[in-house]
């Protein structure tokens, strides 16, 4: 039987409105929602949807399981793996795009808990938290055009995982739409619920390709008064290990970042931001941002900072450290960390990893890799950095100087397979944060186990028999 | 065909050694493993197989799998609902018991993992991250036998759930032997892993019914060096809960519990341990015993814990309050709430729930309960403690004085309903650390939506389709 395009967006017009089903055909611009942010990606859809409510989004289900269309949830559309647009490839697709289930329903301070519709922005919940007097820990660069739901679907992790976890540890409940249309409610917001199956856990992190998330109750944390953030220089990974461990001992969990730095990333940071001041008086090969933080005074949480890293330092787990005096100092030393990502771009031409290993191997790893990369590839220059804390390496690898423009990243797969297989040697993630989505998909098989893959597959092929949901990601 | 059992019992024992494979026809006593320590449940078993690791686990399901006999999983035989024994009926089945599993297979302390076999015994665990400075969190009352599978296949609760979360937020990795005899490998350390479904979690709390848990990477943490505990009057359960909150505010992520206590449970206690201290001066209707932890100095502790009750006191979020001065003070105040099940024991026979709510509920919950079963069974005697800062309730609810023996648990259904379906209205759970196994069972279909039961029975027929995985628990 033929498809009758016309047709079908007539129906989805019927079911959600005519504005909110955009389509080339009416000279609609779908690009914003069929390409992803860095131009990596791009697929054709057949319409963007935008219901504005969990009925509508069955709805809207229903008529595709029943017609055959594929379905790719979108949230911001700002992540790094081309999850949230269509594959260029595969079945006939629409984008559902769920920004306009926007509302947070409920904020239950006594619970410490909100529940929020999956197309509420990261930054509105986490404003709204704050003025009840609640934090939600959730914390990343993207988080002013990201949407929870999508966050979920991720499984994000952030600046923040060290003490909060990554965002499967912050859901307490969720309302999932099936592949079939019918509405799953797990929206329960306990911290403890041993009835059955833990179902929610299937559909964070799945990348939207078992069902779309539609609303989530998440936890909310008392805000902490006191944040004091600290620089410290390392005359090694080694060493940041170890002064990882000591600072845990002496702070507890009160560590919220622990960021490690290389040398030449803060060089490549000074160079193209040139106001930028050196954090400490003289160079370090590895330096490490910390930041704590507390319920109570900032004195009182810079006084106990202030000693433990005092102490690390006569015990030898420092080489030397500045303490940020106030909060334009804390965010000062922030930007180094932050403004990594812009240098390395400006700099030319770079090929991202993010992988996870181990903490306790971190340092034969990097030690490793670096004289491997300069023997397979000459003059290509690692920038690393990543949180340390959560054995989360951002191993980015910058062309070599002399390198035509445009070349480097055609080494990208070769540069992967060098760093990956290190990786998965020592039992590591080769996507610690990012996901999967498009961009990993033919690497999955390199590092799973096929009785892992084939235990993936049975889960989807349970939950989402016909495959229509986000085909092409992740599996 | 007819099923030969002494061939089956012979083919075994070739897999594991005779030694392994106890049976009621040679005159083994089985009835350790068929009956649970509460002698509320008891199935028969055609034998007790105790293989020695993970390849042994693989033959023997193997076998199973291939002659049709289902698999009791089991660890050390302390779970509260029967999930650990085979039921009464349904098909011929063997325990499969994990006490020879029991190694610790690495401690990695820069890394803050454990990863062992799944019979050690808790308490082994807790001890071997001890000795080298590392504290693993998971606490509970039969931490002396169960073991760390059972623990996870579980999800225990348990005492420190406030500040680490249940099991399942303890387990990073896991090794599991499939119900086709086929070892899925996820025994990895990472804090972060976005690389496909997080396929752990399927098997994390339910309860041996889609695999066989063989080993698990857990997490360890800086052990706390100072602990304080404190003990509050306050005059409602809302005034607890604000406690609660405000203690939060103040203290952050110090807390390790939070235990609410009903003034009843106290005199009851004191009643039947007529050598307990009075914690306060004067009676409270109800009490919450604090405890926090942190690294550095219990003086340090004590200080802020000091500062925080006082300002509570005059904010009127507690009436009156005693902090122990020193380890036997502490116990002690533990003591009047660890002694709560012994003296309701004592006072005769008691139904038991384990309940959970968000937690802002609590307070109308309670105040709706008591009058409510005072009316549908009079003169019964609720004894209500719990977890108050996770929001799970111990509501056991004791006979009435003038019952006659042996007749009040003949009340158990009746008594249920009148509190799960007064959880269930406020969107609770009717088992927040226990799970279902068998006594809960027929309570989840009238508790869980139908799309919920289809899509955890999916999810079973996806990886046990012919369901010989602990048939009759759960689902």
């Amino acid at each position: 039987m033929s498809f009758d395009s016309q047709s079908w967006l007539a129906r989805a017009r019927a079911l959600i409105g005519d504005a909110h089903v955009l389509s080339s055909d009416r000279g609609d611009d779908l690009s914003a929602y069929t390409r992803d942010w860095r131009n990596k990606f791009e697929g054709p859809a057949l319409a963007v949807l935008r219901p504005a409510n969990t009925e509508e989004v069955q709805a809207i289900v229903r008529l595709a399981a029943a017609t055959g269309v594929a379905i790719v949830p979108q949230g911001g559309n700002t992540g790094l793996c081309g999850a949230s647009v269509p594959g260029s490839t595969g079945p006939r697709a629409v984008v559902l795009q769920l920004g306009r289930l926007n509302r947070i329903l409920d904020i239950d301070v006594e619970n410490n808990t909100a529940t929020v519709e999956a197309g509420c922005v990261l930054q509105t919940l986490q404003q709204q938290a704050a003025a009840v007097g609640r934090l939600f820990p959730l914390s990343l660069g993207a988080e002013g055009s990201c949407q929870i739901g999508g966050n979920i679907a991720t499984n994000a992790g952030g600046v923040q995982v060290l003490r909060y976890g990554n965002t499967r540890d912050l859901v307490l409940g969720l309302e999932v739409v099936l592949p079939d249309g019918e509405r799953l409610d797990l929206l329960r917001g306990l911290r403890k619920d041993n009835t059955g199956y833990d179902l929610k856990q299937l559909f964070i992190g799945a990348e939207g390709t078992l069902g779309i998330i539609t609303a989530a109750t998440v936890k909310l944390f008392a805000a902490p008064d006191a944040r004091v953030v600290a620089f410290a220089g390392v005359a090694s990974v080694a060493q940041a290990v170890q002064l990882l461990g000591a600072m845990r001992q002496r702070l507890g969990e009160r560590f919220t970042a622990f960021e490690l730095i290389s040398g030449e990333a803060i060089a490549l940071v000074r160079h193209y931001f040139p106001d930028t001041p050196a954090p400490l008086q003289g160079d370090w090969p590895w330096y490490v941002l910390m930041e704590a933080a507390d319920g109570g005074d900032d004195a009182v949480l810079r006084e106990a900072m202030q000693t433990a890293l005092m102490a690390c330092m006569e015990d030898g787990q420092l080489e030397d450290v500045a303490l940020a005096g106030n909060v334009a100092q804390g965010q000062a030393l922030w930007m180094l960390r932050e403004n990594i990502t812009h240098a390395q771009q400006m700099d030319g031409s770079n090929i991202k990893h993010d992988v996870s290993l181990p903490i306790s191997r971190i340092p034969a790893f990097v030690a490793a890799m670096l004289p491997q990369l300069a023997q397979a590839f000459p003059g290509a220059r690692p920038i690393v950095y990543g949180h340390l804390g959560d054995g989360n390496l951002h191993f980015n690898v910058s062309a070599p100087a002399a390198i035509e423009p445009g070349s480097w990243q055609l080494q990208t797969d070769a540069v992967n397979q060098v760093i990956h297989d290190a990786v998965a040697a020592l039992h590591g993630s080769i996507s610690a944060e990012h996901g999967i989505g498009q961009l990993k998909r033919h690497e999955l098989p390199l590092y799973k186990s096929a009785i892992e893959l084939d235990v993936m597959r049975r889960v989807k092929q349970a939950l989402d028999p016909v495959g229509l949901m986000n085909p092409g990601k992740v599996l």
